[in-house]
């Protein structure tokens, strides 16, 4: 057989506090999610690979259910459990605050980024007069009034379906197309003072999440109505879409794959 | 009337994130909550007081109900809101992980510390294998095996009522009785992978709580049955106890008053 597999691939699950890294992506300045994650798989395999993830999440935000993939050379006893094993040891060893919470292996036509058919993400607000303390840098800290969350959640329907999101973009946005499909959009309270948004799509475009999680916020509050946050949708221009809601209230929830995807 | 008021009581509910505090009690070296509190207190009010707490917090311990009181000179438009608000403006200000939650006026025979009658702790155990990240320093991370929570609770039965606790408190206690009255001590499962242990008293000696939380985890891994755990209690001897749990799952909960007092 000349055709003989020399790499294993590897796909894992991640969770981090996005808190003290400059986002995922590695980058020429600042400490990142990836950049930890390969130079602990460098620290016990004497590999230097490039991993891929099913998101890049920005600074500061938290990821509950990243997906990545990356390949290793075959042999070496690298069983998906001593892998995982041996990246959370030196992740704790290097005081990371990022986990594997699972790693299996999976085919060379596995993508942790392109089988990706769906991404999940929970957007916490915290709605209270005090400041933030156990929570601070966990949820965005909505200091007036009391969100309004039927309010928000018949505005978020507007959203729904296939639109132009040019809008809920970041100017710096590199996505082709401004057009996304939003499958879900909703917001939920979990108690006297916290409310999470859900929102669930193939993708996201840059900043997606965070820029309609701040114009709902406006809902909520009363300043918008359901015909504001249409027009706004509708203006297909950045300058209409409300401040946009802070990272530290952002967590990558889960993603999404066929199940022959592996 | 030779006898007017000339200090007015202030009492409060104070929540914080104990990780970067040396606990609660004003000390020589090292930042505590207490100083960060009467810092911010200085500021505003040009008093530099020493407040009251119900319960003195160990370095690392949270709080989500801590209770407070102080004394200020009447007058200068100090209602319990404006006071309240001065002080978490300034404790933003000044970078701290420390919020109050409400503040009211109390008599001068209300006291934080001898008035209660009742202190609740919370004791956060997320038990997986994978480190924890956003829950880190908000919980203890047990790695090991699922703990039993049935056989917890069947152990923590045995310590409820009078007891001499010297097993169980630290050595270092100032405590003039070792005897304590324990009202409850029970674990609930919240998800597959977090526990929380609540216990409850008039007061604590200290270390109880988190020696009390260290005994019942080996009780919940099997390497202690009820039995060893009443032994440990009846051998009045603090090498009898478990590992102490760390701070880290440790929140001060709640501290209950009489209704009359105000």
């Amino acid at each position: 057989m000349t055709d003989r597999q020399t790499t294993q691939r590897y796909r894992a699950t991640v969770e981090y506090d996005g808190t003290p890294y400059k986002g995922f992506q590695r980058q020429a300045n600042g400490h990142t999610v990836q950049q930890a994650i390969e130079e602990a798989i460098l620290k016990f395999s004497g590999v230097d690979l490039r991993l891929t993830a099913a998101g890049r999440t920005d600074t500061g935000v938290h990821a509950l259910a990243q997906v990545i993939h990356f390949d290793l050379p075959v042999g070496g006893r690298r069983s998906p459990f001593r892998v995982m094993e041996a990246i959370n040891a030196l992740l704790v060893q290097a005081d990371e605050r990022i986990a594997l919470l699972d790693c299996e292996t999976a085919s060379d036509t596995f993508s942790a980024r392109f089988s990706a058919t769906g991404r999940r993400y929970l957007y916490r607000i915290v709605n209270r007069r005090a400041p933030l303390t156990v929570e601070r840098e966990r949820a965005w800290w909505v200091r007036k009034g009391e969100l309004d969350v039927e309010q928000m959640n018949a505005a978020a329907k507007r959203l729904l379906g296939t639109h132009d999101f040019t809008t809920f973009r970041a100017a710096d946005c590199q996505a082709k197309s401004p057009i996304r499909t939003l499958d879900e959009l909703w917001a939920e309270r979990i108690d006297a003072q916290e409310i999470h948004i859900h929102a669930a799509a193939r993708s996201f475009l840059h900043n997606q999440v965070r820029s309609l999680a701040g114009s709902l916020k406006l809902v909520g509050e009363g300043k918008w109505s359901a015909d504001d946050l249409q027009d706004a949708l509708e203006a297909q221009d950045r300058k209409a879409c409300g401040p946009v809601a802070p990272a530290c209230g952002l967590y990558l929830s889960s993603v999404a794959y066929p199940s022959n995807a592996r």
